[in-house]
């Protein structure tokens, strides 16, 4: 049997949540069955979530961020839409029915201590032992660097917005 | 007019083809016209080409490295091959059908001398201004940079062949 990988993708940089993209169409072609659950508002607008959904029966697609939006003075809103996508998550993974689960920006609950860090260490490292985690976003933290198998780091070398250029749909979004 | 950014995803890390792929699939979900060109053997694997294909009317992609094996003592066929998939590029640049080019792994072909590094920029410079080009490769070389709107750097942090985890289909290649 083949051994699941938890893969982080950190950084500043782009190319994290395009690189899970990526992961899950590589998964597909292979014939695996994959879950994505993005935790934030912002990767996926509702143009492409149909079209990701429509691309295979294979793939499930939860966007649980939409209205997360970080301006509000109170939290508590914020706190427990992140609680209940983890909640899914937690449940989606102990059910077992996925090759590859993507956590898309999951790392911002444990770096904005909405939900324990260790819970969710200790979930991902009770997997099946065949599931491969895709966990994206900046500021891993160090425990979660020392559970995973992989951390790749996302680094900006040159940025357009320095030429003045702004961000493109279909490209940054 | 949008204006096309020229991207490079470089470094030693994992994720610059599968964000490569990811960027495609964030294009054809917004409508737009991809081409892939890979130029070395070992990105997409012949169950993910007729996946990646039979996604979108909106996907063209040439696969052009096949038997690209780095083995040989006489680089004369694999130069002649790079050359030639350099000249499709090329052409496909100038036709201007696609929203995004993927040129992926075209960094070693200026690594190791097989295309002239002035032509394969020009070229990119030359395109059509709404345009956007995709550059993957490790050592990206510093004109490129020079040219390119954005980079990234791909970096390993932590990689699994440390703790004798080995490369897995559908999720590695």
């Amino acid at each position: 049997m083949s051994q699941g990988i938890f893969s982080v993708l950190t950084g500043d940089g782009k190319g994290k949540t395009t690189s899970a993209l990526g992961h899950m169409v590589r998964a597909l072609g292979h014939g695996k069955k994959v879950c994505v659950i993005q935790f934030i508002k912002g990767g996926w607008p509702t143009g492409e979530e149909k079209f990701i959904t429509g691309l295979d029966t294979n793939i499930e697609l939860h966007i649980k961020g939409r209205g997360f939006t970080w301006k509000s003075d109170d939290l508590s809103k914020d706190i427990a839409i992140a609680k209940e996508a983890w909640e899914l998550a937690k449940t989606i993974i102990a059910k077992n029915e996925h090759d590859l689960i993507i956590l898309d920006e999951l790392t911002y609950l444990i770096h904005y201590g909405m939900v324990d860090e260790t819970e969710i260490l200790d979930t991902i490292s009770a997997r099946a032992k065949n599931v491969h985690i895709i966990v994206t976003g900046r500021y891993a933290s160090e425990n979660m660097i020392e559970v995973a198998d992989l951390v790749t780091e996302m680094k900006v070398i040159k940025h357009p917005y320095q030429k003045g250029i702004k961000a493109q749909a279909g490209f940054d979004f």
